[in-house]
């Protein structure tokens, strides 16, 4: 029997997806167990097996099967699995090396030089390496717009959250923004009379350790199929069968390290919970990081500050931590949802993160669509957090515009993400209330199938079949629709 | 500036380097850190890179390569080096891809139902499938024979020790078997009125671990540059710029554990200090599988087992476990030197060790050379471990011929290397006591520089680029020389 082309682009996809595993597992092991001696054979490493991969995506024989494949009798779940195998060969194969390659170049200087000029508030000496980043990603935005027919910024935002288009995020983060600062002000001026009690450190470790163990396992980790380690940066990373979180911990705060892992768990389930039979190819994937971020934020924000669960949980906090009144459920709840405006993003509340997250996407559309240049961020930057947030950042480049890893090496186009995931979230939630109306009862009782069922039939087992626009119909009945992150938000911080 | 062919081979071995760094890591995460449900998805990845490497070394165009660089004019280093390139190459190269797959598969398999098999005492049920492993064993041995012009078994054990012949084995183990019988006896004689105080446990993990982070430091181990886990089967893995070696704790029996750790060390130290130019290379790596264990067993048998380095050590072991009379520094040397003949190879002590692999030595040669066959196997073991050790075996295959996994998937040839590391070992001592006939005492007082300088002068710093016999030569003066050997172990176990 002679393969077919579709056969054939399905066994170079799987190859690549070997070659994936080993790139993944070099880049967890680099950020959770290597010492740093080993950084450079790392680095030459992961660099060769990206070569690797980019040499087998852009290998002729690769396009001259894809479109042999195009022409065949298709099944429609192949045409879908074709889709995706498509988007990831043509985003190896529209960009010239050269400029792959500079950008690369360049984004890995100014990041590396970023760590140091943040600590030292040294703007300018960030925007001598900015100004390129900015130019060679406005270069690679331009050549993907003309293959593409998107806006240019259209085009790198396309690359994290495909079919995405700014009308719609403009619709979507306008909505947000005709509501939001009068909510962060109303929840406020509730919660200025409310008496909440801190915990009392320090919190060892080992033993936040164990109860973060304990949280991942309620909310149906599967160790078998994954673990926990500690990293600068929180992350999820690992293959789909072998998924791997991380956390960090501070013993004078366990808050952070215990509410991270819940979020991590969530990345982590959709990853353990992607069918199997597909899980080499591009359409068993997860979907999009907007996608993702909804699983995480649903797991953090829909069901993990949600009083029926942090009651759920209390016992447990207390049981690892030893028992103080910080840890009734109530006073949980309290301290999981301050609100307090502030300067950065990753410490931010539920309430004011969306704030943080708009101001970035005016100011990266802007930037790469050549409406204002690198160096007039710092006084948008300034302008913004005082209109949305009512923060002062004039001079403060450390706290201000220079707090994010992310367009220091160009990846512009990806904050939208984050703020997608939460309203995804709260619109997956208002899904599942309708079906489950007493999902709080349930909740508090430890029954959190209601749940994990709705999301694994709806977007785990999933993956890549559907365009985004179409996975979220399917799931909840309609288009990404503001108006339930207005109403979760409102009944959390109004109520 | 054109490249030459030399240097284009440099670029293909150096590429080669990077893909095996992956493999490491893949191997080393597989044994100490993955869940079981990641295996299959680890097996098909590494599988697929050993294809890749296999693919980059038969590419045609590398012959070619080599050819040329064959005709170039080459320095001292580079021919050193284009040397070990090429063993590397033909090693590749020599056997037709069907004989390969078939051996990996046939030995895999056979190696998989041996776990079970071997817990069973099933004899007759391994001997079906090691009949093809022994068949396919041979096979390669012949086609490499013919290649090569050694023997058979010769050609199976130049893979781990290059240029050793069964002429050289016959002479040293000869030498070996005609004293090491009497020399046992006599111990146990010396030995049988001795008092030993037997250490009282438990001893927690978490303690054991401390002690031997302790251990290795006093050993230069480098921790900016490697670390250390925990793993069923202790190893030494990774890379030389990130070494990681693994251990594994029982609670009721430290002494394992802690030498085990003294023994890895001696692996890491020697790839920590492997030359950083040509890392990359074949002719900057380890020198063979016998002189890597000459590191181990330098620091295992000849530093570790020594009183004095006990004597230095006792304080670190009280300090970790608790005092207690076993830990006495005399007690200690008594507890890590008793002889003991008995069924288990990685069980055995230092001085009926050398037995154990000389018998596996002449059964495999046999067995490759077409002398005996497979179902001969149990009658010859049992046989010599009589006249070798006064073990009676019959019947018991478990712990007799069924107790190594390196027959089961055709790893003939590596067992000579354990006990070559030994011998090579006492050389090195011997002539480091020449040169500091004070060397007990410099252990004693914590001074170990002495025996770091001279493996890393002679040893270390050499990586390949001599042949093993004239780098032995350089180091010790003299070709192997077994008088050593006995000269140690009567000073050790009669003195
Ligand atoms: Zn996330
Ligand atoms: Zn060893």
């Amino acid at each position: 029997m002679s393969q077919t082309a579709y056969q054939a682009v399905v066994a170079t996809f799987t190859r690549i997806y070997r070659y994936e595993h080993l790139g993944s597992l070099a880049g967890w092991d680099q950020a959770a167990m290597m010492p740093s001696k080993g950084n450079d054979a790392r680095g030459a490493a992961m660099a060769e097996l990206g070569v690797l991969i980019h040499n087998t995506l852009t290998d002729p024989a690769l396009a001259e099967l894809i479109k042999g494949a195009e022409a065949e009798d298709l099944s429609a779940a192949e045409q879908a699995s074709l889709r995706e195998i498509k988007r990831q060969w043509e985003h190896a194969n529209l960009l010239p090396a050269s400029l792959v390659e500079a950008k690369t170049l360049v984004g890995s200087h100014c990041s590396h030089e970023w760590r140091t000029q943040r600590q030292n508030n040294d703007w300018q000496g960030f925007l001598a390496n900015f100004r390129e980043v900015v130019r060679l990603s406005r270069e690679e935005a331009q050549l993907l717009a003309k293959e593409t027919g998107l806006s240019p910024y259209e085009s790198l935002l396309n690359k994290y959250e495909p079919g995405m288009s700014c009308a719609e995020l403009d619709r979507i983060f306008g909505d947000v923004k005709s509501w939001l600062p009068g909510l962060i002000r109303q929840a406020m001026e509730k919660q200025a009379t409310e008496q909440v009690i801190a915990a009392t450190g320090p919190f060892a470790v080992e033993k936040q350790r164990a109860l973060g163990l304990d949280v991942m396992a309620l909310l149906g980790f599967d160790f078998e199929g994954g673990r926990l380690d500690v990293s600068n940066h929180p992350f999820c990373g690992g293959v789909p069968e072998d998924v791997r979180i991380t956390t960090r911990y501070r013993e004078d705060d366990f808050m952070q390290s215990m509410m991270g892992i819940v979020h991590e768990t969530g990345h982590a389930r959709y990853e353990q919970s992607l069918p199997r039979e597909t899980v080499a190819l591009p359409v068993g994937r997860a979907r999009s990081m907007g996608i993702h971020e909804s699983q995480s934020l649903s797991f953090e924000m829909q069901l993990g500050r949600n009083p029926a669960f942090l009651a759920l949980i209390s016992p447990l906090v207390k049981k690892h931590l030893g028992d103080q009144p910080a840890f009734e459920a109530a006073n949980l709840a309290k301290m999981y949802t301050r609100v307090h405006p502030d300067f950065i993003r990753v410490d931010a509340d539920e309430l004011t993160y969306p704030a943080h997250v708009i101001l970035r996407y005016e100011i990266e559309r802007a930037l790469i669509d050549g409406e204002i240049e690198a160096d007039d961020v710092p006084a948008l930057w300034d302008e913004k957090m005082q209109a949305y947030l009512g923060v002062d950042t004039k001079g403060n480049f450390k706290n201000g515009c220079l707090q994010d890893i992310h367009w220091t090496d160009g990846a512009f186009g990806y904050f939208p993400s984050y703020t997608l995931g939460a309203m995804y979230a709260a619109q997956y939630f208002a899904t599942i209330r309708k079906q489950q109306p007493d999902l709080d009862e349930r909740i508090a009782a430890g029954d959190l199938a209601p749940i994990f069922n709705w999301l694994n039939a709806n977007i785990w087992s999933q993956a890549s079949q559907w365009e985004t626009g179409e996975l979220v119909r399917r799931a909840t009945g309609e288009p990404l629709n503001p108006a339930h992150f207005r109403k979760h938000l409102e009944q959390r911080y109004l109520a």
